[in-house]
């Protein structure tokens, strides 16, 4: 890498990505699924081309700004997974023949509250919880869904079927408690599905569901139609703790020049704080939190940076603990790159978002005055 | 508030701010103080405004873009108190004749690599660190202290004298706390002081420090000259936590759509998540996080809300979890306003922040490609 960087730049490998993406292409269509990635992780044209040259077709998004973001793009079929903003309403982008917005209704009183007279574009998919009580249905609560597929029905609302997201997953600390997520959600599929085809016998329901530690370590998809992983592009160090990813796999980094080196406390700083890579941290095995993981600028993960922590964030300060050994080759005024722990929240805070070769990219963020 | 709201928004009672300002300048002129408020909390000209009015003319700013967007707005004194960064030293703002630039070394180191000539505008200050552990040299390092002065001197660098940021009072659990942290600061100041009068006798050197939970809390400025608070212009719940302020002296909110409402579970979920908020959190009682303070919209702080908490953040998503009576009360669409738990990252997160009538106010995000 040879771009000048002056400030805290999140830089991207898309060579590592297009590895991630063909990966997972690769993968839902060997199991017969539809593919739907979430594009909040990276929130950009330029990323989403090259979903575009793997043949993905159908995209998922988190607002109503970037499902207008992408439409404008060229996208044909967007699915805003997030429950339904009634305040958002008339904001809703409101794509020509042949394009279709799908809407989530996570809480069945929406469903009551929606005008008579729907476009052509729109579908509707029902939330349902499988274990994180976030949102949605509770998944074994079949009189409750029975209820709201019946209201949906009743007010004539095209419902295609039923998303979830194991957002617990995340707090499995290894493959096996993926696993273990993963098992309960296909039972819970499985019994609704039970249910549903004695209810209306003959009716097709489509059932969304896929994050990115599911995905990546699980090939168990029975009772599911589609999926949505979204991190996987870049993946980060949450994703390497749960085992999903390598640290070579990881396309984001955030690239800080450093502003101050103290190798009698074994740290030094770096201009790169809260407001660039997030708050969210790991636990270390000794209880300690770590906010990123310091790797050579330019560089794979070598072993002399293996010890390197970022240990504490200000809003603009980021502090780095090492042993002397590595901080004493740091002079203020180099640069160094840090793993994200949550690579989307590094990346949707960004201003801009760089190429490896120093190109910025087209972003959502860098057209906020068109998509506010 | 009768604006129309329809995303998450940062809303600013302006009145809350003028008497928090109000207080905080008052207190300054009492102890005969240089007042040089932290501006990177608001990073508005429009909250600047009110500052001026209170007739301070000598600002702190964390960033060379924030420099840039508070001189062209009229401000003639600003310091920039982050360790200076040299990869932008090309960027740094030129200010005139009569204006000054007041630059942090961190690591005197950087003192070396200053170019021979200065700008006439430019003064430094020396960072200490006073026991945060974060950025500068250590407060009883004497022999540090005296080396980097004579490399000023030697490198003709015009030294005005000495910052600290007492960021671990932030750690502090209660009022005592910080008056254990003030207290052993002012020892530090009070022994730097001397030793520095017997080496350079008659030469003055200014000291430049205190935060928003020192200066709110312990009124103590002895060997102090100047004090940088910011957060106080609209505190948060930390600082509440603290005791630096009541909640009724929170002057910024995050203004949220409810978007699904589960009683059953005496939860309800808002439009208003990580990328809004932010991640910092405080720990309750029972040893729960809590990441930000539910109260009803267009209201103060009633009791029936006291029970309601923000119990997790995903990117978009919060989760309010409150009695049943209180989660009764809303339905999807309605609003529901949030008292942050650091206000600084929320709103440097925010795209724009509104007044209570709507207005939007000037500010640093929304020239983002003027002052990059």
């Amino acid at each position: 890498m040879t771009i000048t960087i002056c400030r805290p730049e999140v830089v991207v490998d898309l060579e590592i990505c297009r590895t991630n993406i063909r990966l997972m292409a690769t993968k839902a269509q060997s199991a017969g699924l539809i593919f739907r990635p979430h594009f909040k992780t990276h929130q950009s044209r330029a990323i989403g081309g090259i979903f575009r040259e793997m043949g993905v077709q159908a995209i998922t998004v988190s607002s109503v700004s970037m499902a207008r973001y992408f439409f404008d793009d060229g996208w044909n079929d967007i699915l805003i997974a997030f429950p339904l903003n009634l305040r958002e309403w008339d904001a809703l982008p409101q794509p020509c023949e042949n394009k279709s917005l799908g809407l989530l209704i996570s809480d069945p009183d929406v469903i009551m509250r929606l005008p008579a007279e729907l476009p052509q574009s729109q579908y509707f998919l029902l939330e349902l919880d499988t274990g994180q009580g976030r949102s949605g249905l509770a998944a074994d609560n079949f009189a409750g869904i029975l209820e709201a597929v019946n209201l949906c029905d009743r007010k004539n609302l095209p419902l295609r079927g039923f998303l979830f997201h194991d957002g617990h997953s995340y707090q499995s600390v290894n493959p096996q408690g993926i696993a273990r997520v993963r098992g309960y959600t296909l039972g819970l599929i499985r019994d609704l599905r039970i249910k549903l085809s004695e209810t209306f016998p003959g009716r097709e329901f489509l059932f969304s569901g896929g994050d990115t530690p599911t995905c990546s370590l699980d090939n168990r998809y029975d009772g599911i139609d589609e999926i949505r992983p979204g991190n996987f592009v870049f993946y980060d160090l949450m994703q390497w703790r749960l085992g999903s990813c390598s640290l070579t796999d990881i396309a984001a980094r955030l690239v800080c020049p450093v502003v101050a080196v103290y190798p009698d406390r074994n740290r030094l700083v770096v201009y790169g704080g809260a407001i660039h890579l997030g708050k969210d941290s790991l636990e270390e095995s000794d209880g300690r939190r770590i906010y990123g993981l310091p790797i050579n600028h330019n560089s794979g993960c070598g072993s002399e940076s293996s010890q390197a922590r970022v240990v504490s964030l200000s809003q603009e300060h980021g502090v780095i603990e090492a042993p002397s050994s590595f901080i004493r080759r740091f002079r203020a005024g180099d640069l160094i790159d840090i793993l994200p722990v949550h690579s989307c929240l590094m990346v949707s805070m960004a201003r801009q978002i760089l190429d490896t070769r120093g190109q910025k990219m087209d972003t959502l963020y860098g057209h906020f005055t068109d998509y506010p």
